[in-house]
């Protein structure tokens, strides 16, 4: 009888320990590792703005499943404070350096699973000689964030970042009641959100006390002689801090990926196919650190959300222990809360529409979320961005205090789909007045549309 | 020049003032009338049990178009108590009783749009000399009932019909601390819906005090000899009232349709081709009187929901003025709220799929609708019933505390996009922990299904 077969799962965050659990559960005889090279796998990044507020109140905070449990439950050897160094794809070996035991080690794969992530973008002048300048990315940090705001109560918070992670950190420390100034590099929040959804954004930060800088490029970080931060400098004006907090996007981490040989996209992920095998046979990648095709775009993409990354680790981990299953892409479905506004950003806004080539038109309602007159309702602002020339939805924004999110769902659902405004008008959607009217807002905004094609 | 063309539309509830806006505005230069044999026009029936418990608030109560704002705003003559009493097709006439002038006259079209809507099933011995025993449907019926409860504050209510207006009104009677009955001839409320649902969903009823009363056959009402009403008897038991409510389905009015030779489908529905035309050229039908296309099994089905009435009026509307409009049909897409409890009962259920002839699989899993530990996240229980021969998702439940009505939707769009369990589990749905965990329900319950196929 052969040994059986080994696979090494490289990076414990979000796709690694879907990968693994699922390379294990295909193929139950498969000896499955994990490595990890911080302490911690398994953790929910997105709670981590609600973590802080103390409104997410989890026994076991933020983290999904600890090493042990993985383990137990899926039978996956975890291998924390275990950092990859580099791939010998000849040997079919992956050099690791133990944190722990201050050893390196050689550990040999039959396949290899890739899932290394990505690292929060950094500003070119942060360094470590100045404190209390954080990102909202790796648990560690978000612990020390979490100490540093209840120990030394700052006052005043700079966010550099408009996307959902710099909205949804100014909406925690607001209810923290620390003054918040958000610097964002463009006029309005979340990228390529429409001009009209936009401003309501910016309405609904200074309603809550946000001081909202639009297009304000950041210089430089001024700190006092212990090195706490104390100034954000951009080329209009200097921001007071006693707390920073960079949310700029993020980088896929594929060094060790580029290293090994293995092809590299020209958004900077590694390049697989559907299969989420890369040009290596027998290595596969998954999450953060890989591009993704999107879908309605149908060109190679950088989407690095935690939902993508579950389903492409589920189609290596599979593809890995010797079974068959393909991710098709994604369409970038983003949903957030922006203190009492429901925001959802789906699929392709108008300038990415136009850059991807399409004969793109917008229309934008708004319609009651409910039957009017009933508890509960308010008015949603729906955007649709229309390919002209196949009538095919290609995006859309949703923005309300009220049944904005899940709506996003649907027409997300649809654009998936591939479906036309036409049929969207023609949904079967439901009416109940406690949770929607006659003619559901999603059905107005798409008879308006059909006005214009 | 010609005279203007004529068209007429019967019926003024809910699909008649659609279609005849929907003329006037596809043909400006039309003649359009409404006529209508009750004082009111145009409002809305699913909002009655919201009215009677106060929690509807709209300045204009139910009334979505008073006879002279359809007048003003969309150029439609409206006549009101006004009944069509007959329909000459060689000579393109309709005799009308003037209840309010006490005359008969004769009305010529060019076009006709019958609507003349539905009306509530009767119990066998109800009669007018049983008072407070009331149906909800008729605007008129709605006041008497408001009038009666907040006058004579009756203390013990029998409800007979377990549909989704049985189980509203059950609701909105309990608001007015009125002891209820819910009497219904099957085991679980909400047709065809399947056991374990039905299970949570006679709970909840439970919890809220309503004596639900399964497989009751009611056989007499009982009054004192001022006729009000005292008891309804079923062949288990007696039971006291001094208020009942019966909901137990509408019946398609089409006597004018079938005396004029229209063709009447076996469900009891005017037939009418995809543009809502009948077997008469110049004669269009929408809304409650008639049948629909399901779009599931393909076959005529009967599906009295405003919803669907509305698209069809539409495409009514748009053809008698010379438009070219299709309606391809509905799924029957339920969402109510029962007490603290969200339930859509979308699609084809289990039975319903068999009758069909499909192959039918169901699945059942329970998840949270947002990431537990988040503020509002409770578990949310879905049923897919999947076609196991072709993989597609044929109808679904979902029922739950939090966020189960909105998510329906999401499946009643695949549903009608025909799409597979597999396409569904492939959805590139939004992850924000205030709305939605990183799996949301509908997935987890394809992927489920998944293993079954």
């Amino acid at each position: 009888m052969t040994r059986k077969p080994r696979i090494l799962v490289i990076g414990g965050l979000a796709a690694g320990p879907s990968a693994a659990s699922k390379a294990k559960r295909v193929n139950p005889d498969a000896e499955v590792i994990l490595i990890e090279k911080t302490k911690y796998i398994s953790y929910g990044i997105c709670e981590i703005p609600y973590y802080i507020t103390g409104e997410y109140k989890d026994k076991n905070d933020l983290v999904v499943y600890s090493p042990d449990r993985l383990q137990r439950e899926k039978n996956v050897t975890v291998r924390t404070q275990s950092e990859a160094e580099s791939i010998d794809r000849k040997n079919r070996t992956v050099q690791i350096k133990d944190h722990y035991k201050g050893v390196r080690r050689k550990e040999e794969y039959d396949k290899l699973i890739i899932t290394t992530g990505s690292t929060p973008r950094l500003l070119p002048f942060m360094n470590e000689h100045i404190k209390n300048v954080f990102t909202v990315k790796e648990l560690a940090r978000a612990y020390e964030l979490n100490t540093f705001l209840k120990r030394n109560k700052p006052k005043k918070a700079v966010i550099v970042g408009g996307g959902y992670i710099g909205l949804e950190m100014a909406e925690a420390l607001r209810h923290l009641d620390i003054d918040v100034t958000l610097i964002h590099r463009h006029a309005y929040p979340l990228s390529r959100i429409d001009e009209k959804s936009g401003e309501v954004l910016v309405s609904a930060l200074h309603e809550n006390g946000v001081h909202f800088v639009p297009e304000g490029n950041v210089k430089s970080i001024g700190a006092d002689p212990e090195g706490n931060v104390k100034t954000v400098v951009t080329e209009d004006g200097t921001y007071d801090a006693d707390v920073v907090i960079v949310a700029i996007g993020v980088i896929p981490n594929v060094s060790l990926a580029k290293d090994a040989g293995l092809d590299i996209g020209k958004l900077g992920g590694i390049k697989t196919d559907q299969k989420q095998r890369t040009n290596d046979d027998v290595i596969f990648a998954a999450g953060d650190c890989c591009e993704v095709k999107n879908l309605i775009s149908r060109r190679p993409s950088y989407i690095p959300l935690a939902t993508v990354a579950s389903k492409m680790a589920w189609t290596a981990g599979e593809n890995a222990a010797g079974g068959s299953s393909v991710f098709n892409g994604a369409i970038r479905n983003i949903a957030l809360r922006v203190f009492d506004y429901e925001v959802a950003r789906v699929g392709l806004m108008f300038s990415e529409a136009n850059d991807a080539g399409f004969n793109t038109v917008t229309e934008t309602i708004e319609a009651p979320s409910r039957v009017m007159g009933m508890p509960g309702a308010a008015r949603v602002r729906v955007t649709y961005i229309t390919d002209k020339t196949t009538g095919k939805l290609l995006g859309a924004t949703l923005l309300g205090k009220d049944g904005a999110v899940h709506r996003g769902n649907v027409l997300a659902a649809m654009i998936q789909m591939g479906a036309t405004i036409h049929e969207i008008s023609n949904l079967d959607l439901m009416y109940a007045p406690p949770f929607s009217p006659l003619w559901d807002p999603v059905l107005i905004a798409a008879n308006q549309t059909l006005k214009k094609l």
